[in-house]
């Protein structure tokens, strides 16, 4: 426990003396919490709030309040993130799942018009205004939905998982992550300088081309804030990534592992995608979920970040679905529905390509089956991903 | 718990449909403040947001936040009472105090000057542009507070003390409350009517003579918003109150019950009051805390509520200490430091009498004992409160 706070404290967010810090949590994660707020303390910050959601009172709001409450966050919710910016102030966010079966009964069309995610944070995040750290935070609930009833003590194997995806056994966690993120860093270096105009992913019922935007970058690991500030932003962090061209997305694409939107299940999910837009969805199971989801707001239908994963991270190592995207994003190629991030553009034309939404969904469609190749502006087809190793 | 959640929520803050409300609870509390969430639902309302303070993160902030970050309240929260006050929003509160021995460690001059009170929403409430209440919210160590260890379910012996209290056993609590503020009222009118310069405590080692200013109104029972909507703030309530002149106390005065102060018991509190301050503080316990407390602000030392409670009350008949303000200040007549109610004032002169703070901090300074007489602004002397009865 204490060991992952101070991660998410020291490298995650890597939290300065002075600084205030605003760590959001669910129910059930108060210990962790508690121990991230007093990690804080011992860096010297200013002042540590935890903001807790109780899932019950979300489950209720879901069920019950008029449908126009659904899509409106309150004023005072609303105009944090601006202020935490002029604060420079940092944010830890604990992962995870609700508990298992708690949405089940909810509408998904309610859930798909409530508002997840905020455009107000989406821009403070993306002009790098705080330092910031997403960790998982386990709960009973999460870790009888990853391990189920056979398990006899599923929170502690859900631990022990997690300490081994966060380098939490190596002699030093931090040092590790300081030097995973400059690994991934490289990487991403070695994509940009490729200078790719598209990327082709195909596997067993994968078809998919992305186009990337001219002179755009390719990021991975760190990030580095406004005033100069390094930090880790997700921990684990297993990709590099950047915003593809958000008029360009051509072909079919299955999911290669279930994902929860709003805390509901969707299981076989393939989407068709033309002109950029997600054109038709289908899935095993939460299909109505995720349209909804698509149709949130004009640019929710469209990608804003394709993210590759090669074989030798931890996630995928751990052999387990997590049902939390911090963690399974990690743990295969991906790409995702909504914002895309305006700083990895080259210049005014190539932001102009990148996607803005309230949404930002990542649903996994890598994996050793999956292979990515890629086609340079001057025409040449480059390997890029192959059997879970990087061909450049 | 059901009953209580919608007692807070049907006649306390009587939430409105289309009506946005806040619930402030602390963990421990989840329970009654979902029931409340539900119950808000139930009246139409359109969105419950429910904040829970954690006491433990709390303690963390008291034992190590800088001294500077102790007295700043973080930018949203300070502006929450402006904007809930521009949306015509209800507020519902769940009292009790942190669980035993928690704050014990903790340095009473850091508890202190820490900000529990926001003079922004001293504000809110004085211009009723809110509707609002505080309800009791059990808890296990609130139990143990008040219950020891002697006792074998501490929490169900709570409850049951409570509702009978809030009238929970009566065929209609609602009705019943209506009535009893109707009650309050009365008597506060009557209190008005007198035309009291002062009002004078005595009792064993209680000799405290208040000031109170020319034509200001006492009040009882339930308020009305400035857009015309009824509702009883305090469940359960059995005072009368009125704000004294800020210049006019004299005398001294000794609490007859021990109180909470940000979490540390003061016990045998005596204090003398020249010029309207009070100028001398001692006590069996805690003298250090409440002597923090009123060098907090320029305000935190003078009078800003006199209340008087009569022997009918169900708090009094309870005959328990619940070390809770909300239920011990309906036990017995009391005082308080620190902000007053500039809307009680007749006019402009009378509301720059009023005392302005951003600390209220209640103690029982009245019971069978103590009788309370008052002196006319044409000299004659009346009897206000002898034995626990009314004398007018």
């Amino acid at each position: 426990m204490s060991a992952l706070a101070r991660l998410a404290v020291d490298t995650g967010a890597n939290v300065a003396p002075g600084q205030t810090v605003v760590v959001s949590a669910k129910l059930g994660q108060e210990e962790l919490a508690r121990a991230i707020a007093a990690a804080c303390y011992d860096r010297g910050a200013h002042q540590v709030e935890v903001d807790y959601l109780d899932p019950y009172v979300q489950r209720e709001r879901l069920l019950r309040a008029a449908d126009e409450a659904l899509g409106e966050v309150i004023p005072w919710v609303r105009e944090r993130p601006g202020q935490m910016a002029e604060m420079r102030a940092s944010w830890i966010g604990l992962s995870g799942p609700p508990a298992p079966g708690l949405l089940d009964d909810v509408d998904p069309g309610r859930i798909g018009r409530d508002r997840s995610a905020l455009v107000e944070w989406a821009r403070v995040v993306d002009r790098r205004e705080v330092t910031w750290a997403i960790v998982p935070g386990p709960t009973p609930g999460w870790a009888r939905t990853v391990f189920g009833d056979d398990e006899p003590d599923p929170l502690a194997a859900l631990w022990e998982k997690l300490a081994g995806v966060c380098r939490l056994h190596e002699a030093d966690p931090a040092a590790a992550w300081w030097r995973r993120s400059t690994e991934l860093s490289g990487t991403a270096d070695r994509l940009t300088e490729a200078g790719l105009d598209s990327l082709r992913f195909r596997g067993p019922g994968t078809d998919l081309t992305v186009g990337l935007i001219a002179g755009a970058r390719w990021h991975g690991g760190g990030l580095t804030s406004v005033w100069g500030r390094d930090h880790v932003p997700n921990l684990p962090t297993e990709e590099v990534f950047t915003s593809p061209d958000r008029e360009r997305a051509e072909g079919t694409v299955a999911a290669t592992k279930p994902l929860l939107v709003s805390g509901r299940k969707v299981e076989g999910l393939r989407v068709r995608f033309a002109g950029g837009r997600a054109v038709e969805v289908d899935a095993d199971e939460g299909a109505g979920v995720f349209r909804e989801l698509i149709r949130r707001d004009p640019g929710a239908d469209r990608l804003g970040e394709v993210a590759l994963v090669d074989g030798s991270g931890r996630v995928g190592a751990a052999g387990l679905v997590f049902h939390d995207t911090l963690l399974d994003e990690n743990a295969a190629s991906h790409i995702a529905l909504g914002s895309g991030f305006t700083d990895l553009a080259a210049d005014e034309a190539g932001a102009a390509r990148v996607n803005s939404s309230g949404v930002h969904e990542d649903f996994m469609i890598g994996g050793p089956e999956v292979d990515v190749t890629g086609t340079t502006r001057d025409g040449r087809e480059v390997a890029v991903l192959v059997g879970g190793r990087w061909g450049l």
